[in-house]
C-alpha cells in the first residue's frame, strides 16, 4: 500500500483545512446551524463533523449548545453557532460622501457602528485616511476587544490594486495613486492585516452572503451614487479580474458621442445613469447629493410628470446598459444599489422593456432583479467578510496544533 | 487519533484524484515533462509523483522514458509523456461558413483533420446536423481508434445552454432553440459523451491553452466573423454564466441610436464591427463574405485609402468596445481572432489610441493585445479541450481500482 499511503499522506493536513474551513464558512453565513444540517451541508460524516467542531470549540470560534427536545424520535441535533466576540474584524469604508466604521464579529453580527457624513468633498486623501483613524480609534475605544482585532477590511470607492490596497484611482474622490493599505497601516497601528477592495465589489460580496442575492453563484451588483459602482460573483467568488480592477462597469461605453466622464472619456454609462445624470434631466442642481436626489425623488412620489421623465430617462439607460452585462456576464440575479435601488420600484417597467429589447433571449429570461436589501451599509458589511476571509480559507491557523488537541480530547 | 482520522480519512480519495489531475493537467498541457518539472509545478513529493505516474502508466495514458543523462551530476529525472493515440476525442465545429471535424489525441496532438465550405448559409438545422456528421464519419473510418473515442466536443456558433447542449439563438445560421446536443447523440452512435459549446469560448480556451494568451489566467478573446464571439477566461477557468450564455461581447451596446443587429436589438458592437461592417464602410458588398474580406485586406495592403479608412474605422469602435470590457474584466490578455486578428497589424494604433483614451488608467496599462495564433482552428482545438475535460478533472475513473494496483506495484 506504499503507493496509495504516498499519494495521499502528505496532503491529508490540507484536507482537514477545507474541511474546517467548509465548516466555518456555513457557521458565519448562517450563523447557527445543528451538526445535521452541517452533515447535508457540507457532505462530511457525522463523525468527522463532531471532530472538527470539537477543534472549533476548543479554540473558542463555535459553541454547541444542547438543542431542545421537538418531540421527534432520536436525540436532538446540538446547535453550533459561531462566538461573534471572539473573533472581531473591523470594517472601514470610504463612501463619496461619508466615511464609516464598524466591529463585525465572526457570523457577521454587527457589535458596533458609526457613520459620518463627509460634507467637504475636496478633502486631501491623508485627511481622509486622518479622520477615519480617528472614528475607528472612537469605535475601538468603546470596544476593548478591539486588541485583538482579527484583521481590517476597507471599502473604497475607487480602482484598488488588491494586492497591497494601493488605490490607482479614485475620480469620485480626486484621488490618484494613493497608497490607502500602507497609509492606513500606519495610522492604525497593531490592527491586524489590512485588506482594502473597491466598494461596489464588497457590496456585491455582502449581498451575496447575506442580502438579496444569497444563495446565488452567478451575479451582477450594480449601485448608482456620484458615480456607478459594479461588483461581479463568478461561480460563488468575486471576480476581481487580473489585478482586482475588474467590475468598474460605469465605465463601459454606452454613448460615446455623449457626455464627458470624469474619467476622461465620453459617454461612460456613469454620464447617463450617475446621481448627476438624474439631476441635470431633472433640471436640478448637478452636483445637489443626496439633498435634491432626496427631493427629486419626493416629487417623483407625488406624480411630477418632469421628476418622473427624469427617471424614466435614467431607467432606459440603465437598461441599455443592464442589457450589454447581462449578454457578457450571464447572471442569476442582478442587484441593483442605491440610487437605482430607490428608484427602481418607479422605473422597473422602462428598465424590463430595455433589458427584454436589448438582451439575448436566452440570459434575458434568466435573470431577475433585485433592489440590494443591505441599504448603505453592504459595502461596509462586505469589508466585513473581506477581513474575515483568511480565517474562514484556513481556520486551522487559529486552532492549537492539530496533534496536541487530538490526544487531549482522546 | 480518532478525532484526527475522522476529519480526514474518508477524504483521501478526493486528494488522490486531485492529485492525478493536476499531473494529468500539465502532462496534457505541455505534451511532455520530467520527473522533476512535475515536482516542480505540482507540489507534490517526488514518492507521490512516482507512485501516480505508475497508475497513469499501468493505465497506458502515458509513457516514461529514461532522459539521456545531461552531463550533470545525479540522476537524470525520467521524462514523462502522454500517449496520444490511448485517448482521443473527437472534435467538431459548426461554424458560418465551414464545418470541420478532427481527431485530437491526449497531450493536444491532432491526429486527422478535415474542413469543409458551407456555402449555403440558409441550410436547416438538420441538414446541417447531417452534413457533420457525415464529415465525422469519414474521419473515424481513416482512423479506426475512433471506435473507442473518449468522447465528443462541439464548438458552435450560437448561444449554448452547457448542460445538455441546446442552443436557443443561433443568429448567424438562422438557428432558434435548436437540440443539438440530442441531434449529434442520435447522429453519431456511439461516440461517447457529447459537450457542446460557444465557439469563442472554446476559441478561448484554446488559446489560453495552446496560443496567443499561454499561461495567463485572466484572458478575453474576441473572435470577428460574421458575427462577433467572445470568450472569456477568468482564473484560468472559462466564465460561462449561470447556463453557460456568457461572453456574448458582441452583443454589448456601443451606439445605441446606431443600425439594427440580427439579434433584434439596435447598436450591438457586432453592428459596428463585424465582417459586415467592414464591407460596408469599405463600399462593398455587406454578404459577400471571406471572398470580400480577402479583396479588401489585399487593397489596404497595397495602400487603398478607401480600404485603410473602413479599417480605421472597425478599429476605432473595436477600442470602444475593448476598453469597456478592459474596465468590466480587467483582463492580463486580449486575443483577438478572426477578421481582428487578420486587421490587428494594419489597425494596431488606432485601437490602442482608443483604448488609451477609454480604459481606465489602472486596467488599461496592465493589458496586453495579441493577434490569435491557433487561427481558424482554435474553437475546433477548445471543443476537444471540452472533450478532454471529464478524463483532466478525475483520471481516476480511467484507472484501474486504487486499492489492485497499489498491491501489484507494491
Amino acid at each position: 500500500m506504499t503507493t496509495g499511503r504516498d499519494s495521499v499522506g502528505q496532503r491529508s493536513e490540507t484536507v482537514r483545512r477545507a474541511n474546517l474551513s467548509a465548516i466555518l464558512r456555513e457557521l458565519h453565513t448562517s450563523g447557527s446551524l445543528s451538526r445535521s444540517e452541517l452533515v447535508a451541508r457540507t457532505g462530511l460524516t457525522r463523525s468527522a463533523i463532531r471532530g472538527l467542531i470539537g477543534e472549533l470549540v476548543a479554540a473558542d470560534l463555535v459553541s454547541e449548545e444542547r438543542a431542545e427536545p421537538l418531540g421527534t424520535p432520536g436525540r436532538p441535533s446540538p446547535l453550533v453557532h459561531t462566538n461573534p466576540e471572539q473573533a472581531v474584524v473591523l470594517a472601514l469604508e470610504i463612501a463619496v460622501d461619508s466615511l464609516a466604521a464598524a466591529e463585525v464579529g465572526l457570523g457577521g453580527r454587527v457589535l458596533d457602528q458609526m457613520r459620518v457624513d463627509r460634507p467637504r468633498r475636496d478633502l486631501a486623501a491623508g485627511e481622509i485616511v486622518a479622520d477615519l483613524v480617528h472614528l475607528a480609534a472612537g469605535l475601538r475605544r468603546d470596544h476593548p476587544t478591539g486588541e485583538g482585532l482579527l484583521g481590517v477590511g476597507v471599502a473604497v470607492v475607487g480602482v484598488v490594486r488588491r494586492s497591497d490596497g494601493f488605490v490607482s484611482t479614485a475620480p469620485n474622490l480626486g484621488w490618484r495613486d494613493v497608497p490607502l493599505g500602507d497609509r492606513l497601516r500606519a495610522g492604525l497601528g497593531s490592527a491586524g492585516p489590512i485588506a482594502v477592495a473597491n466598494e461596489a465589489d464588497l457590496g456585491a460580496l455582502a449581498e451575496v452572503r447575506r442580502g438579496a442575492a444569497r444563495g446565488a453563484d452567478d451575479v451582477l451588483f450594480v449601485s448608482g451614487e456620484v458615480g456607478v459602482g459594479g461588483g461581479i460573483i463568478v461561480d460563488g467568488k468575486p471576480m476581481t479580474g487580473a489585478a482586482g480592477y475588474g467590475g468598474e462597469v460605469g465605465h463601459i461605453a454606452v454613448n460615446p458621442a455623449g457626455r464627458p466622464c470624469r474619467c476622461g472619456s465620453t459617454g461612460c454609462w456613469e454620464t447617463e445613469v450617475g446621481e448627476g445624470a438624474l439631476l441635470l434631466r431633472a433640471g436640478r442642481p448637478v452636483d445637489g447629493g443626496r439633498v435634491e436626489v432626496n427631493a427629486l425623488l419626493r416629487d417623483a412620489a407625488a406624480g411630477s410628470r418632469s421628476a418622473l421623465d427624469a427617471m424614466h430617462e435614467v431607467g432606459r439607460w440603465l437598461g441599455i446598459g443592464l442589457a450589454s452585462l447581462v449578454n457578457v456576464l450571464n447572471p442569476r440575479v442582478i442587484v441593483l444599489g442605491g440610487l437605482f435601488g430607490r428608484i427602481y420600484p418607479l422605473v422597473r417597467e422602462t428598465i424590463e422593456e430595455e433589458l427584454g429589447r436589448r438582451a439575448l433571449p436566452a440570459p434575458g429570461e434568466l435573470v431577475r432583479i433585485a433592489p440590494a436589501t443591505l441599504g448603505l451599509d453592504a459595502p461596509l458589511l462586505g469589508a466585513a467578510e473581506l477581513a474575515f476571509e483568511p480565517l474562514l480559507a484556513d481556520p486551522s491557523r487559529w486552532l492549537p496544533p492539530h496533534g496536541m488537541l487530538a490526544l487531549a480530547s482522546a
